[in-house]
């Protein structure tokens, strides 16, 4: 077998079978097919595409080129979610506690964020001593004595993914559903979960502006996944504004902690509770959504949920004290500006792409894969899209450290750039666009 | 300016301008654009194609990615010949000294064979002695003393071609006629050419195989260079059946000179004839075409093209006593095997590529670039297309050295797979299928 002679075969647009691909793949971890071939390969991909079957067998021999975690040792459903990335997406540091005080084990591997979507990596970082670079060993540790553990990918798992991603990112492959969820599905079954939820953010701030993309991949998750035995319901959300008031790591924790205790705004909480409500769901605890979202919102209410984000936190190594006085414990930024509006009217925009790259110019996000970020950066919205808002109030609070204050002006004209204000209220749009449901054909 | 910016551009079709192609070819050559950058971005050009003057900036980047030759203190045109390759295509001996006895100097840089297709070089080097790897000193010097030189590519010339070439055969990205015209166009103008013949060969024994693809390649060549103002006329001549009545390298050698002596057959002769006559109309040495014929028929016929091919071969350490009597100095299979004619009849077919074939495994061609080939094997026709031939008549003689005796049997089916004889005889198909001049737009 000659890896020319398969990319030849999809550059014509014909079919590789399982064996091919599992000899790319093979040769992509091992050396011996060289970056070149999986480039022009990859390239050929994104022309051509993948039948079903073919994006199965990438999956599965993606999955295989490293360690498959076995959590078989922990009793009951181990569940985890998957965002495509959005502005202000903090939802998994809020689901995840949630999921696991009603029962469901949830071992999530993340990642860092890039451009101008955050990373729940990142994130966690912010709170004084946590770790995220968890060997396998500590990995099944946390996950067995917290109910999840929130850790980033180890090497052992799914090298031939961590190449290809790479790969993909400079060589203009990102784009690419076969690829996309090869990249997903592989690392998650790759944790040992029993049940995937995915949340394919949809929008002028997500990586799928368009919803007959975020479909298409809702509907490549859920098939391919079900092809290989394993159940993922998807739904695709909207992700034109941010979601929630604030968008930078610090900042974002600081927003989870207070939707863990009740008190966080509607259009997170909502978002967190019905992909909480399908982790319940897909991991059997529950019959039905509106009884799981019932479960979630009780586990937040008896102070469970918090509990148990305050138990992950103090297991990997990080303080605990910030589920009690977040305020104290979580970095502050040296300058907070404000921006006010310029007229009275009714806030009909807010652009989920522009707060993100301001929130990115102040020091929240990385530019390329090396930038160091500043945990304290961000922006905290004090309006949201459908508020009245008055001439002069505040719209949002600019936080900024002084490595990135040069930026400031930037990211205030970016900022200015993404809001509208108008003489009606903007129409309601849902934050649930669509549900898949697991195992759902094409 | 971001490689990886200029992919994902040309991935959604869109325009690379001269300055981004410079960039792109400047990075392969010195490595900061790394391979697998490249191989997206051919198999990108492969899918989206490139307009004129993208293809002519990358002629221009690669023409300038090493040394060019400037041949401008010899006297006269410099005028070369390059064909997309065929089975038993030996034009360019014939062609090089008949053009440089006519006053056309002939700088003409060759390359080996792969597959199923011979190399000029590899012909050359059957001559005891001959070497073709000059230093572009040499280079000169042969080309001012003899009037033409046949040469390897050297390490000075065109980096960015020789990279590319071998990244494009790795990843099934060789199909591509911008790419095919800028490497070959950027390989032949830095050897000093004021204009150039094209032969694409067009058939099932040539890399075109379809008629509209080598009329595509015809287009963009004579157009492309005309736009960076040096004319090629383009031929574009069949290859269904061999050239001539030798394939495999010292035979076709010995085929040639019979030609250099007046002796050869009538297609191999046509062909050859005709190439060299665009050479002398293009390099101004005569008028029209049917003049040019005429001058090529004198030189062959007063034997100046003949000593011209003496002294060329002398010039670069071969044995010049192979014009006088190649049968003594060629080397000479140890075993003849003929293949006979199974029923009487007309010889309708006598398909190239499986001749190709039949003589790559006799050992006259290479089926890997590192392969070492034997100058003695390959087949000599007694019968050509067209021909009357009773049952048992000796079609063909098998050329077989020790090593690839094994092979016999293989390379006997393989041929005889390509052989076929009907009850009428087969139409005359042109030779030359169509010419397109220098300068013509596409």
């Amino acid at each position: 077998m000659r890896a020319v002679d398969l990319i030849r075969r999809k550059r014509d647009g014909g079919p590789l079978t399982a064996d091919e691909i599992q000899f790319l793949v093979a040769g992509l971890t091992d050396g011996s097919v060289p970056a070149y071939q999986w480039a022009a390969l990859a390239m050929a991909i994104v022309w051509r595409g993948m039948a079903p079957t073919e994006t199965a067998a990438l999956v599965e021999a993606m999955l295989h080129s490293g360690s498959v975690v076995d959590l078989g040792d922990i009793p009951g459903p181990k569940v985890d979610k998957h965002s495509t990335g959005g502005v202000g997406d903090k939802t998994s540091l809020i689901l995840a506690p949630v999921a696991a005080a009603c029962g469901v084990t949830v071992p999530m591997v993340s990642g860092r964020g890039l451009g101008h979507t955050g990373g729940t990596l990142d994130k966690l970082e912010s709170i004084p001593g946590f770790r995220i670079d968890l060997d396998l060993a500590a990995y099944r540790r946390v996950a067995r004595e917290c109910g999840l553990v929130l850790a980033g990918q180890t090497a052992e798992i799914t090298p031939a993914d961590r190449l290809l991603y790479a790969l993909r990112d400079a060589t203009a492959t990102v784009e690419s559903i076969p690829l996309i969820t090869a990249s997903i599905l592989s690392k998650k079954l790759a944790e040992g979960i029993d049940a995937l939820v995915l949340d394919v953010k949809c929008g002028g701030g997500a990586f799928m502006t368009r919803l007959e993309d975020a479909r298409d991949l809702a509907a490549s998750m859920t098939s391919i996944a079900a092809a290989l035995g394993t159940p993922v319901t998807a739904l695709v959300t909207t992700m034109d504004t941010p979601l929630g008031r604030t968008v930078g790591n610090a900042l974002e924790v600081r927003e989870a902690i207070d939707c863990l205790c009740g008190e966080g705004p509607a259009d997170l909480m909502e978002v967190s509770l019905e992909l909480a409500a399908e982790m319940l769901v897909l991991g059997g605890v529950v019959d039905s959504r509106p009884a799981a979202v019932d479960r979630c919102r009780g586990v937040i209410a008896d102070g469970s949920a918090l509990e148990r984000f305050g138990r992950v936190v103090a297991a990997q190594g990080g303080d605990p004290r910030v589920c009690d006085d977040p305020a104290a414990v979580l970095p502050r930024a040296a300058r907070v500006e404000t921006v006010r509006a310029e007229r009275s009217g009714w806030l009909t925009r807010l652009d989920a792409r522009s707060v993100g790259q301001a929130s990115m110019l102040l020091g929240a996000g990385r530019t390329t894969v090396e930038a160091v970020i500043d945990p304290t950066a961000g922006l905290v919205l004090e309006k949201m899209v459908g508020d009245r808002v008055e001439a002069s109030d505040v719209l949002a609070e600019l936080h900024v450290g002084p490595r990135h204050v040069a930026a400031l002006e930037a990211a205030l004209a970016i900022f200015r750039g993404g809001v509208g204000i108008g003489d009606e209220p903007p129409p309601r749009r849902p934050l649930v666009i669509e549900r898949r449901p697991a195992g759902s054909a094409r």
